[in-house]
């Protein structure tokens, strides 16, 4: 708990002394005022979270954290758990969907074993950092001891941290997630947190019938039930209802906060990972980017809790960190316009007329 | 006429056949069926539109067509026309918004000049075929003859097949305009061919403020009741009302359907150049991709006609080819899944259990 109210300590609220200053010099660029719409808002928060006039987005970094969970024992899938692990490895081997994407993009991605329940053959591009065998199962009991919460968060600012003091360091940082059961989790924490019926925050996360959607509803219900999470204590529902690679989501999610680095936020496990966050440390928000709106219902709800406007809607349900990715460029998109678009007195060109 | 004509009669009709064993190949790739939304949509769409099973998109060139507008003399845009030449220097100094953004996005930037109104200093990089120096005001009698308009669309088609036969080709094709009071003839254009109000299709542009769209609003209907175009006839719609760099945009629209090269559609000035492209051959709308929904209000109108669903909502209104260059990456994006994910077989991964 320590490591944890050591980063929160320097999380600082963000000022917004350098918006006017901004907006004017977006405003000397030889394009109408506001013609860039997102991009000027999004090169304009980038420069109020990093203090940085110029801001460079050249190291960027998604953090893809896998883990189990207990509850996939009630059926609420239409994947094995074995593909937990089966994942891990196709994304150490680069044939994923956060590879592709990331290579485009040109990010970085960051593996970490928070708690698939097998042991994982070593590779040098996987951080193992278990702090359990995948959770317990929820509709039985809480997924995990208060001290395993905690843990996995610090788990999360710990990988941060070893990437941020690497020799390439963090410019811009994206959150993406593999477990099977997680949007179970998801689901939960969404209507624990923010008051919303289960109804409306449960999806069929990688494909399932109505049936078993049903069904997955029943068993959120019990679990919660079952551990009555207090909404306002975030370490208190990440533990009942939570997943450890959530709990590290949030974790990375306060640690890039701390840095002043600006955290793109992926769909809907990352959402619930946002919320956990947010409810340890208010000021996460700002420097929060939502990457896009998923498929999975229970996302939207996330993001107007939060007040996050997605920048993607391309109907996208993958998690891994695809929807961070993919706005990560956006995102530069904004930054490179602010850097090296020409004035109009450099350029020559007039001005507006009135 | 002729070679207008030659190009129409080899845009075929695209027969879908690639379709079903596109979407099984992309079942085939380690995630759940349809989790990667419009990325999949996108891949499947240029598999059919070039028939390449494995497309990729290292070519990405942006037409960037310049003209000017005589209509400009009706006080209808809030910069004065003697900007269009001076973004156009911009563009060839690479300072201005399309150029930050291609070389983001790696695509090459073709920078036409097709009618602005004085002679403009030569460049390598320039290409200079002028129909006119600039359209007549349109509020006073026709933009321009009928020859001429043909003229803009075979230049359009020149430039484009200049292009498509050089060393490095193009694999997909972006459209962008610059043309001070090029947004009140597109305007007309759409209210004319889409049958909407005038009112409707009628925003402020490069930013002028409510009275001076009541007078841009005026203007129009002046020109749409003193010229009386054909809606169904586009040439005439385009002689009458349209303007030079729409032309060659619905030039290049057509030229690059001929070829089988998808055809990243920008904002509302290539909207309106879509139109024209449209009503010249209905088939050119298979090989369209809408990059993002503008700003400015008559963009939503055509696209709702041509049935196009954009990519992004970024509340983009600067043109150029800024919005198609953006596009121009989540349509790769969606390539290079279909090409480089590993299949569920390959990964060892197990598949959905029901």
């Amino acid at each position: 708990m320590k490591l944890l109210n050591d980063v929160i300590a320097n999380i600082e609220k963000i000022d917004y002394a350098l918006a006017k200053e901004t907006q004017r010099r977006l405003d000397s660029l030889t394009k109408p005022h506001g013609s860039l719409g997102r991009l000027e808002e999004l090169a304009k928060q980038v420069v109020e979270i990093t203090k940085v006039k110029n801001p460079t987005l050249a190291h960027k970094v998604i953090f893809t954290m896998a883990s189990d969970h207990g509850v996939v024992e009630e059926a609420v899938s239409a994947f094995p758990k074995e593909v937990t692990p089966q994942m891990v490895y196709n994304f150490l081997n680069g044939g994923a969907g956060i590879n592709v994407l990331a290579r485009h993009a040109g990010a970085r991605v960051v593996v970490v074993d928070v708690g698939v329940a097998c042991d994982l053959s070593p590779s040098p591009d996987l951080i193992i950092k278990k702090v359990g065998y995948g959770t317990k199962n929820m509709a039985k009991g809480p997924a995990m001891t208060r001290e395993e919460a905690i843990k996995s968060i610090e788990v999360g600012i710990e990988v941060f941290e070893e990437e941020f003091g690497s020799k390439k360091g963090i410019d811009i940082t994206g959150t993406g997630d593999m477990g099977i059961g997680n949007t179970t989790a998801s689901s939960a924490i969404t209507a624990v947190i923010t008051g919303a019926s289960i109804e409306e925050v449960t999806g069929r996360g990688t494909g399932i019938d109505d049936k078993a959607l049903s069904h997955k509803i029943e068993v959120i219900k019990k679990a919660i039930a079952l551990n009555s999470p207090d909404p306002e204590g975030p370490i208190d529902v990440l533990s009942k209802i939570g997943g450890f690679e959530i709990g590290a989501l949030a974790g990375v999610i306060i640690a890039s906060s701390s840095r002043r680095i600006p955290v793109v936020i992926d769909g809907f496990i990352s959402g619930a990972a946002a919320l956990i966050a947010y409810k340890v440390e208010p000021k996460v928000k700002d420097y929060m980017i939502a990457s896009h709106c998923s498929v999975e219902r229970g996302h939207r709800v996330i993001l107007e809790f939060l007040g996050l406007k997605p920048i993607l809607d391309l109907n996208l349900r993958l998690g891994e960190g695809t929807g961070s990715t993919l706005a990560m460029m956006i995102v530069d998109a904004g930054v490179k316009i602010l850097n090296e678009m020409a004035t109009f007195e450099n350029a020559g060109v007039s001005k507006k007329k009135r």
